[in-house]
């Protein structure tokens, strides 16, 4: 059996400009990356976004992720690849890959078997180079800080908020003390979980990125009033080592299906959406755009909701739940080991999950909603009957998905669903209302989605809650929160019950214009693990990688 | 007057393809980055490589830099540009900018007035992302190192050696303090200061990339054994964080010169060539080759000569060292203010640093020169022509160049003596042997260059100069010094006399294959100034850039 990048390697790739040519763009939208990657340009965008939307918004989401695997970007792969072999216009809409999880444990995010984005490669590794631009803008505006202290100049800070970042999983730098001009404790973030990350996936336009670049807060003054990025004069210098990456990438699936992909916050330390510069591009480009929000329904969709379409007036027309046997049956109490072993006992009682997340999609969120089963050769027809008759039971259609080993053939029966039901009006409705406090918020969120008892605080979380009360007001929250789980515990699967949902701290992002709660021991800079992926990747004479996977 | 930004945003650029063509590559020798950017594939270098070497290599050098500024990137750009007017085929072969000095104090590295390189915003800022991919393969390097003490893996750390870089003046990460695995200091330096920039510079060719990443050392054992990138498996993905980047670049001059950008060590900190793979390349593609030596003489050609020449076996064929009637009175004793003002005696002594530089490339380096003057407006005839007929008395020839104002037409007469002069044998010479001990090699430099009475070794050096004996064997040296006097002291101007060559640390470069030797006080994290010119910087709604200098 081929390995992912085999497959990706043996592609032959379609001029980018045939694949813009499929969304109605000229060469002259485009700035190439090379022959088979491109930019579209800004005024191609701001050209764009003058138009009316024209697509229906499909929002790919999942189950609690586990060990087993799910396959939500294989899923909106295989989905846009089957649309358009059905004769639908389609478009996908990703984030981009962080290097982080590329050299750690996950890999990289391009899909895979026979829905994959290509080229891999390149899209794995540095892409246009939309991330480093991130990681050197907040950077810049950390130098900025330290310097102003340094010179003297007019600014007295109290505290220094702002830390800096980097697209590397490095453990060591989570927790570092500066020694100069002053001595204090800081650290680094992964670039995925950046303030700078989240504006420019939220910022409507050069305008907007800029007035929130300005409007971040990096500390606190000696008279305790808030230091802004403004105050430093940054965010000019900011917005122009941003303004290339801005602009939203274009590059096909395998089948020569267009993608944009562009932004990539981790959807458990941040808000987890792809640009929105690129979903409002798409929606004019197609007639059917899968995004994808990431890890669950929980993480992914909600902010997806509460932030991203609060802050920019979108809503999506219906959502696609993808699961997976395996992942369902792990959820019911069965190891890793043992996940492709038939156990329909443990499948009823896994499905809960499934369940938790469709209801709460339809219930929360007024979403409708089909499920896509991700089939794997060891699921038997017993468990797909399972599965298939209790999602019709409550209401909802599952339909069974082979697009890892068929490509768009495999998951025509789904795209001929979303395609009709995109169709039928719905009433999409955010969670709760911006008028809440804080407290209620968290607790709207616990309580409706994570089937939490209760909102706890830390001693830090409890005095930040208290600091941030007046600037919190009128911002959504984004809850950084463990994937794996429902609670704000990695152990606990399925649908946890009698939890509460623990505070650790609030960082208050107000450039991106939401509020920051960091749940559980979450780290904001992930680790490698203790054989790195690293240690398999090799380059030839010729430069052709092998290992990536 | 216009801004450089005003005339680079006021050109229109050739499409890069016919650049290109002049060099007589073919679009399929190209991975473009939009219109005027592109990389020439790995297929077509290596190609290049297997051929005949054809053009002449022109060494651009400098006096030592003063404040009243000298011009060695515009006087490339002007000498390559005026070379094609006089119909020569030249190609201009230059380092790529650091982000650093672009919202320091220096400003961008793509020449200036008629003379630039273009695009020059992306040029400055990002590029093609190669110091970002150098940033990134530098850092994944430092994480399996934590990584690995972390996890308790089998290697048994005393000491970590490696640094963190990045592509920014940030003082406040210079001495860092990392608080696990384990609490040990360390820092960042600026990516230009980084031994994989080093070795990204002087490989070969891929295979020799991934050999000499692999060789760097990264710390001592507790046996007291080296340990290298090559124990922790990091060299296979360093290559693939770095595979695209290691193609060169091309560009063009304002007057649509073909010009190949890349790789770019400070020479003050580091060594100081562009890419020994674009520098071969472009002997390929050309009769003429005009390449920049970082700095003035002292440091960047000596580098050139007993580092990238010594290693490779490539020679130049001749040198031009570029000066100002400005800096030669700084020199002599004017100060920055003063320097518009007519001084015929302090320009007479301030003729000492011009004649010490080029007596070095002529005796030690066997090198013929001309020296090209960058007309200044000020600049008087009396003072002109005091120097040409000094530097007549020295065997060597004078030029007014004035490409700032005109372009390649203000260089011509430069262009007609280089493309003379270089055609004339010549028998280039490295300054020492490398089978001298390092401190016999690091004297040498000093008396025979900076004209220094003596090598001196601080309490650390001298440590490390004995702990490095054996591994230094057979390695040149990389001096780290000031670029403002020919000694270690940035105050002493001229051609000081009775000075000692200061040496502070010794670090040992086994990929780049030499050893740093960090004299005096010179950093590898430069500081941004009290008022950094990111403030001046702006983005307009369609992503104009204003402010960039």
């Amino acid at each position: 059996m081929l390995s992912d990048i085999e497959i990706a390697q043996a592609a032959t790739l379609q001029p980018i400009y045939d694949i813009a040519r499929q969304l109605g763009l000229a060469p002259a939208d485009l700035h190439l990356y090379g022959n088979h990657m491109a930019k579209l340009t800004q005024a191609t965008v701001n050209h764009l976004h003058q138009q009316p939307i024209r697509a229906k918004l499909i929002l790919m989401t999942a189950i609690s992720p586990t060990p087993a695997g799910e396959g939500k970007t294989t899923t909106t792969i295989g989905l846009t690849d089957a649309l358009n072999k059905a004769g639908y216009h389609a478009l996908a809409c990703l984030r981009e890959p962080s290097m982080g999880p590329v050299f750690g444990m996950k890999g990289g995010a391009t899909g895979g078997g026979y829905a994959q984005l290509v080229p891999m490669e390149n899209i794995n590794l540095h892409f246009t180079g939309d991330f480093h631009a991130i990681t050197a803008a907040n950077n810049l505006l950390a130098a900025l800080v330290d310097n102003h202290i340094y010179h003297g100049n007019a600014l007295q800070f109290d505290t220094i908020s702002w830390r800096r970042c980097m697209d590397v999983n490095d453990r060591a730098l989570r927790r570092i003390t500066i020694n100069q001009p002053i001595f204090y404790d800081t650290g680094f973030d992964i670039t995925v979980a950046s303030e700078v990350m989240a504006i420019f996936c939220l910022a409507t336009d050069l305008a907007d990125l800029t007035h929130r670049l300005g409007r971040i807060q990096v500390g606190i003054s000696s008279q305790g009033t808030p230091i802004y990025a403004s105050d430093l004069q940054a965010e000019g210098a900011m917005t122009a080592l941003l303004k290339e990456a801005f602009q939203p990438n274009l590059v096909q699936t395998l089948e020569g299906s267009p993608a944009l992909v562009h932004g990539g916050p981790f959807a458990n330390i941040a808000h987890g959406c792809n640009s929105l510069v690129a979903t409002q591009t798409a929606l004019r480009l197609a007639d059917y755009v899968v995004t994808e929000a990431g890890f669950g329904a929980d993480l992914g969709a909600e902010k997806f909701m509460d932030i991203k379409c609060r802050q920019s007036g979108l809503r999506p027309d219906m959502a696609v739940v993808v699961a997976t046997v395996r992942a369902l049956k792990y959820h019911g109490g069965v190891e890793v080991a043992d996940v492709n072993t038939e156990n329909l006992s443990a499948l009823s009682v896994g499905m809960a999950n499934l369940k938790k997340h469709i209801d709460n999609l339809r219930q929360h969120f007024g979403l409708p909603v089909v499920v896509a089963l991700n089939h794997f050769t060891a699921d038997t027809d017993a468990e797909v009957a399972l599965i298939q008759s209790a999602v019709a039971s409550w209401g909802s259609s599952l339909h069974i998905c082979r697009h890892w080993a068929a490509g768009g053939a495999g998951a025509l029966t789904l795209a001929h669903a979303v395609a009709t039901l995109a169709q039928q009006p719905a009433t999409p409705t955010l969670l709760y209302d911006n008028a809440l406090s804080l407290t209620e918020k968290l607790r709207t969120i616990a309580q409706s989605l994570y089937g939490a008892k209760d909102v706890t605080f830390g001693e830090q979380a409890a005095q930040q809650l208290h600091a941030l009360a007046e600037a919190s007001q009128g911002l959504p929250v984004c809850i950084a929160k463990t994937q794996y789980s429902l609670s704000c515990d990695t152990k606990l699967r399925n649908v946890p019950v009698g939890h509460s949902l623990h505070v650790r701290e609030l960082r208050l992002s107000r450039g991106a214009g939401f509020v920051v709660a960091v749940c559980g021991d979450m780290m904001t800079m992930p680790g490698l693990p203790k054989q790195p992926a690293s240690s398999r990747i090799s380059v030839d004479a010729n430069g052709r990688i092998s290992g990536l996977s």
